[in-house]
């Protein structure tokens, strides 16, 4: 059986600091386009991956991280992904499908059927590529992050920090469809633009442009913050506990500005959650995924309708992926970072 | 009518970092022991009074402080006491009564009826100064922390902070009548001991001895912890998080180790909310007091049984007062803080 050339996106060394495209290598591997004699694993073609910021958690020495699932060095490094069924050991899955869940970054990848998330019933009103956003991992973040953790209640005030990237873009149209008062932060002109012209916020903070961010969300929240959806950590959580509200939540969906430092920047605002009576609270959209039906239900007749949007940042060919995964890190995207390797 | 001298508590001036003696000042006032015509107060004459951590931030000058009910400088001091009402103009008390409440740092006071939560139901078998205490503010805080906020199942992991103070003592002996295996810290060798030998903790810590708190953790939660009641913050804070089991809760009752400080320190392991979808919940107690009449009669027959104890650290007069209170900040107590006004 003839092998076939098979891109890969390796990572070279554990990273400590930002992330650079060049921690990471483009070879080319090989594959055998045939599962293995009595395999049950399920070979994909790999179509759309997605760059999160979670994988960067990976990409750190597993002797000085928590996290026990750390890349493996000259491997191709794994993340979210869309793929097509080529061949497959396992029952679930048959020739033709579409499904999404942990993939390898390279074109074709053999894995273990426990690794595909779900098959995806795809029909041609939305794109393919929304599997890795809107309608995958990220829209599931923010609908369980959201409604399930928020338990957000009609006129709320919701804080939203990374607004404009996979989750928060979402996390804001959301709010806003359950009838809350919504202001997102991020980090440029552009994305502030969007934030109020596309995603429907009514107000927008340039975290970059303003020095003093308490005073702003004082300005924003008179009446004080009462979901605070964090994606940053850091000094907006500081800025953010002082003006939550009494019986505040804030769901913990991530900590960007966190992942790249050695030493975390330290909260010293946590008493505010005793005064106010905050819960905050972790979460991983894995524990969350026996809704994913309930949310496709209530999200695919709202982008149907155009009642909820969503913004793509596409980067194309595997070649493109180590500076596009790098770019989320420093705020390059406009959107949620996807990364074709392939259309069907 | 004849005045009566009133021996007052005063503060002398706010206070930044830790409260010294010399910050208050004993005065004698005077008092008319007769309710003005017409008034809906109550008279009461103060017998046990209570020093707890939360009266630290009531001593900060009101524009540095996020609390607008901070001390009135030149007047007395407030908080939580055990009182008997010599004469009332509202309905529900009358004289005789043995109430708990706010009242003042003084002899006699003319408060609000609204002021007071309870009226105690005394029986000789246990003592009246334990409504400042294990029946009382505390006692309630502890229940409605570990169980309500905290959710505890048997066989679970617990870590307590100021482990012998009023609240985490009875929140030790809470967890072992459940089953729980339970860990706590405190500052002296006396108060390790009693954590073992009084409380019935499993294993005790000495922070002040403990250069690596978070291999102390390790050593002790092997597992990881499931429940940490937090009442001290900063460092504590920081290691326990890193020692955190999946789906691990934080009760926040208290953070004494940050009030005397004008910054407070900075908390840097709060990523770890994430990794192990841990829930940090702040409460105050004044929202559980509907659960008070269900508390007393969960605590009363264990301590009639001698199921579960209470140690109290017991300062006579008022003019002792400013040293009792500024004890607890220095860990002198030993137990429950409480300050004798007079016996009945």
């Amino acid at each position: 059986m003839a092998q076939v050339r098979n891109k890969q996106v390796i990572l070279k060394n554990y990273v400590s600091g930002f992330p650079k495209e060049s921690d990471m290598n483009i070879i080319d591997s090989t594959i055998t386009l045939k599962l293995p004699e009595g395999s049950h694993d399920v070979l994909l073609k790999n179509l759309y991956l997605s760059c999160d910021p979670y994988m960067r958690t990976l990409m750190t020495n597993p002797k000085y991280s928590f996290n026990p699932r750390s890349y493996t060095l000259q491997s191709p490094i794994n993340g979210i992904g869309v793929s097509k069924v080529l061949e497959s050991g396992d029952q679930n899955y048959k020739e033709g499908d579409l499904v999404w869940g942990i993939t390898n970054w390279e074109e074709y990848s053999l894995v273990s059927a426990a690794q595909i998330h779900f098959k995806i019933e795809h029909t041609d009103d939305v794109p393919l590529s929304y599997y890795t956003g809107i309608l995958g991992m990220p829209g599931m973040t923010a609908y369980a992050g959201f409604f399930e953790v928020g338990k957000p209640k009609k006129g709320e005030n919701v804080f939203v920090s990374a607004a404009s990237g996979a989750v928060g873009q979402l996390v804001g149209q959301f709010a806003k469809l359950i009838g809350c008062h919504v202001v997102g932060s991020a980090g440029s002109k552009e994305k502030v633009d969007l934030l109020k012209n596309k995603f429907g916020y009514d107000e927008a903070i340039n975290y970059k442009e303003e020095h003093d961010l308490n005073a702003a969300l004082k300005k924003y929240f008179p009446e004080g913050i009462d979901i605070y959806f964090e994606n940053v950590g850091g000094k907006t959580l500081d800025a953010v506990l002082l003006n939550m509200r009494i019986h505040g939540r804030i769901p913990v969906c991530g900590m960007i500005s966190q992942y790249n430092l050695n030493q975390h920047e330290g909260v010293t605002n946590l008493a505010h959650l005793i005064y106010k009576r905050i819960r905050m609270e972790g979460f991983v959209v894995a524990n969350f995924y026996h809704l994913y039906n309930k949310f496709l239900e209530f999200v695919l007749p709202h982008i149907r309708e155009g009642k909820v949007v969503y913004v793509e940042d596409i980067a194309e060919g595997l070649e493109n992926g180590p500076a596009a995964l790098v770019g989320i890190f420093n705020g390059r995207n406009v959107g949620k970072q996807v990364l074709v390797v392939a259309r069907e």
